[in-house]
């Protein structure tokens, strides 16, 4: 199928999402607008909100695989993590060769999830860096994913065909694609998204210690550091408890550094190394953005692809002229 | 002085601002509107930002001392905590039983310096819980303390006209009035305020150590939890440098809380108590103002005032009658 805004870019012929949560719900939404869509959830419910809104949804599970199958759609994995297992046996069983992706936080579990159940699909794990504390088909849009980030994973050996064909779709949906391995999109968000997470949690019991006058007294610096908490708890565990690894080394470094700035105020009463540090920090991260470098490459392997990405690379287009890719992006 | 809204609140006759960045140069443009009210700050440039836009100004602090000792006007310490010892100086040479408050984030320590270098002064601590990661006179403006909460600090011994003159005057800048000792104010702003700052810092930091990729994938949750660390870092020193004891208490919270997460992660695989603990206490954060009872009190003693604040309680209105004073307010 050809893009029509960016004529010689390949994309899936269909795309097939199971799950129509806050973010399977906005990819049936946004690629409705792109090429032919259809949705499956669990719930009756969501499939009649769906349904209802002019979305095309299958009420079985079996029906709707076999016709991702029938026309090489791309299958995306929309639900909770911990219906995967579930999901990819079925798809072994009716779709087995499948252009397949999820939209879940973590990689590296899924990655051998997929491996090990669903070995012949061509799979390439996703994760659209969008969505807030709501959930559910009410907090869907199809703009959700305008201008965000959207990990679009690689290992060196990958073949890029499919990954061509699944970011091209991230891209027409308005976002932007970095490329990285697994492991390294796992240790990233370990520390931009879990940790964060889980420091506001702690932050929250913090103040509820405090009693009702802490509460009385709580302004800006409590109500946007401890505003993720209201996140659904099942959610933070589902993405948080998956990513150990890395999400230790994360605990760690954040120990570490408040154990020092705790030590440093009762030794020698001075937090200067924790306040200069951690403000140039935020100040570096303010300005990501602010002195960027057009980039565009010729047939990149799949390392210089994720190479790119783990020096900060940002993909904002991809155009193919018969055998020749060409990639433009920005680099820091 | 009478108040026109509400008739039989007394105020004070004049005001008189020291130090005009953004919260005391608030206090001076909603004082304004209300009683005859004058800055000095030490800035020549600040001062003519001032009186440009139509305010009073001394350009000597001696003459403006003078003029609130001539008036009975009430001194409002507005500069960094840092130039509080200079100033109660001048004060004590040239306005030594003055009405005075002062607008800073710890209250014990400063209770502590003005029973030292002013104990003639009738000074009552105050903190309005206002203000953002801006900075100066140019972040000032007269409607920045509409219905924030403006801590006034009252002991068990404490006089309270003095007590009443100066909430009275938060009252009517459209302020909402918490009475508490400065060793629980001191406290409670550790636990929401103070050490919010730290852990945002320290988060800023672990986000720093992923790489350039990191920056790539932070969304939401770290921008939210990173959003103070964009603060003046001798801002953040300043007032947690202060409240050390207190910090201290709030910070080994933390780390135990923390601790117990990263070790639970680590062998049983689990955040359940985290997510569960901190994601209540958000709630019950949200829900703060959510079932309010409207109070009534007559001639409260200063410990029945105390007592109202740290139980949650919150005062938005103060009438005198001859000799019978009447608070009203909110409690949870």
């Amino acid at each position: 199928m050809t893009n029509p805004e960016s004529p010689g870019v390949t994309g899936p012929n269909a795309v097939l999402v199971l799950g129509l949560g806050q973010i399977g719900g906005s990819v049936l939404q946004a690629a409705s607008a792109i090429v032919p869509a259809v949705g499956w959830s669990p719930s009756q419910e969501t499939r009649g909100l769906a349904t209802d809104a002019g979305y095309t949804v299958h009420n079985e599970l079996v029906d709707a695989l076999e016709w991702a199958a029938s026309v090489d759609a791309l299958v995306v994995l929309g639900a909770p993590h911990t219906e995967y297992d579930g999901l990819l046996r079925k798809i072994t069983r009716h779709a087995p060769r499948v252009l397949l992706t999820d939209v879940g936080s973590v990689k590296q579990a899924v990655a051998q999830q997929v491996q090990t159940i669903t070995p012949e699909a061509r799979y390439i794990g996703g994760h659209p860096m969008a969505g807030g504390t709501e959930s559910g088909w009410a907090a869907a849009r199809p703009d959700l994913f305008q201008d965000r980030i959207w990990v679009s994973c690689l290992e060196r050996n990958s073949q890029l065909p499919a990954w061509e064909t699944i970011a091209g779709l991230w891209l027409r949906m308005g976002a932007r694609v970095v490329p990285t391995t697994a492991r390294e999109h796992d240790r990233a968000v370990a520390r931009v998204s879990h940790l964060p997470h889980l420091m506001a949690l702690a932050l929250a019991q913090v103040g509820q210690l405090g009693g009702p006058l802490a509460w009385s007294l709580a302004a800006g610096s409590f109500e946007s550091g401890t505003r993720v908490a209201a996140t659904r708890p099942e959610l933070i565990r589902a993405m948080c408890e998956v990513n150990r690894e890395a999400l230790i080394d994360a605990f760690d470094d954040a120990l570490g550094i408040m154990g020092v700035a705790r030590g440093s105020l009762a030794s020698t009463g001075s937090l200067i190394k924790a306040t200069d540090g951690g403000h140039s920090a935020r100040k570096a991260y303010e300005a990501r953005d602010s002195a960027l470098t057009e980039v565009t490459m010729t047939n990149p392997t799949s390392g210089e692809l994720t190479d790119f990405g783990d020096d900060g690379g940002i993909i904002t287009g991809l155009a193919r002229t018969g055998k020749k890719l060409t990639v433009t992006g920005t680099r820091r």
